[in-house]
């Protein structure tokens, strides 16, 4: 698998308020693979974490969501929080960023409350999927099919619930990177 | 109006992270109408409130939500905030008690991402109403007419999209309380 990952390229699409450990664990599951991973954000300089009960740590911004597009890369993964998938889902920039993952069939990974990103973007309906608890019901009405599992790759697209599923959400996106666009 | 307001109970049910001013403003516009408020939450004790950026006080809890029915009350009103109404939506108990309320035909007030709330008691399909932008796909899903308004009532229902919104919301709140059961 490491030679079909190498020279790959992640963004990991994030705002102010992303659940910590949603973007620093698969970072650095990704990077140990070899593979580019950008943190891609509405701002520059850094975005503010969220760390379980309370504002967390500063993290850098690789690249301002203005300077790339799906182009530069071969997957997304949008990381959950409460905040930060709220701003993102009102963004059009952000929205059309995601949607071109979709288009292309590249993989796209979406843990906890990052689904709602996706429910704004148009690429839910008739997926396979799961989320935190809470977004179950916005990803039926959106037309999901949604399923209370650690982790569900649906044609591409892998989610899962919560932090404690990071193992299982880390490894799927790297098979789903390293097989590459789907159909 | 003041004569068809003695005598009148409200709840405001909310959980930690609820947006201050959402229940703060409400509550003090409700209590100058002469009508008692109670704070309803899950939990005993206080509720912390979020603050536009971050958290903020305390809140006394007047009443468990375990020890109050909709029988206690005249009308209902649910606080907006991110972690608020994500917690409440998965609270069965929380579901019950605002189903009651649409049953017996009691005004239901919901500002800023509370109408979440709403889509999991099962409040909204039909239902002519606003919200904090956000939440307004999710809204539409679920079978709502979402629009962009200050303040919208539809049939004792009665939301808002925002603290700016939140004289509006208690104005249109003490009217329709005023008017009590809705067919």
């Amino acid at each position: 698998m490491t030679q079909q990952l190498e020279g790959k390229r992640v963004a990991i699409l994030a705002t102010h308020g992303f659940e910590e450990s949603e973007l620093a664990v698969p970072r650095a599951k990704l990077q140990k693979q070899g593979i580019e991973v950008h943190v891609v954000a509405p701002e520059a300089g850094s975005i503010r974490a969220w760390a379980e009960s309370d504002w967390g740590d500063d993290y850098a911004v690789d690249r301002r969501l203005d300077d790339v597009s799906e182009h530069d890369y071969h997957a997304l993964v949008l990381p959950g929080g409460l905040f930060n998938p709220d701003a993102l889902r009102q963004d059009e920039k952000a929205l059309g960023f995601v949607q071109a993952f979709f288009q292309a069939g590249k993989p796209v990974g979406a843990i906890c409350h990052a689904p709602w990103v996706l429910i704004n973007a148009g690429g839910v309906d008739g997926r396979r999927m799961t989320s935190y608890p809470s977004v179950a019901q916005d990803l039926r009405n959106a037309g999901a099919e949604w399923v209370d599992e650690r982790v569900v790759v649906d044609n591409g697209l892998v989610t899962s619930r919560k932090p404690d599923d990071l193992d299982a959400f880390g490894s799927k996106l790297v098979e789903e990177i390293a097989e590459g666009r789907h159909g």
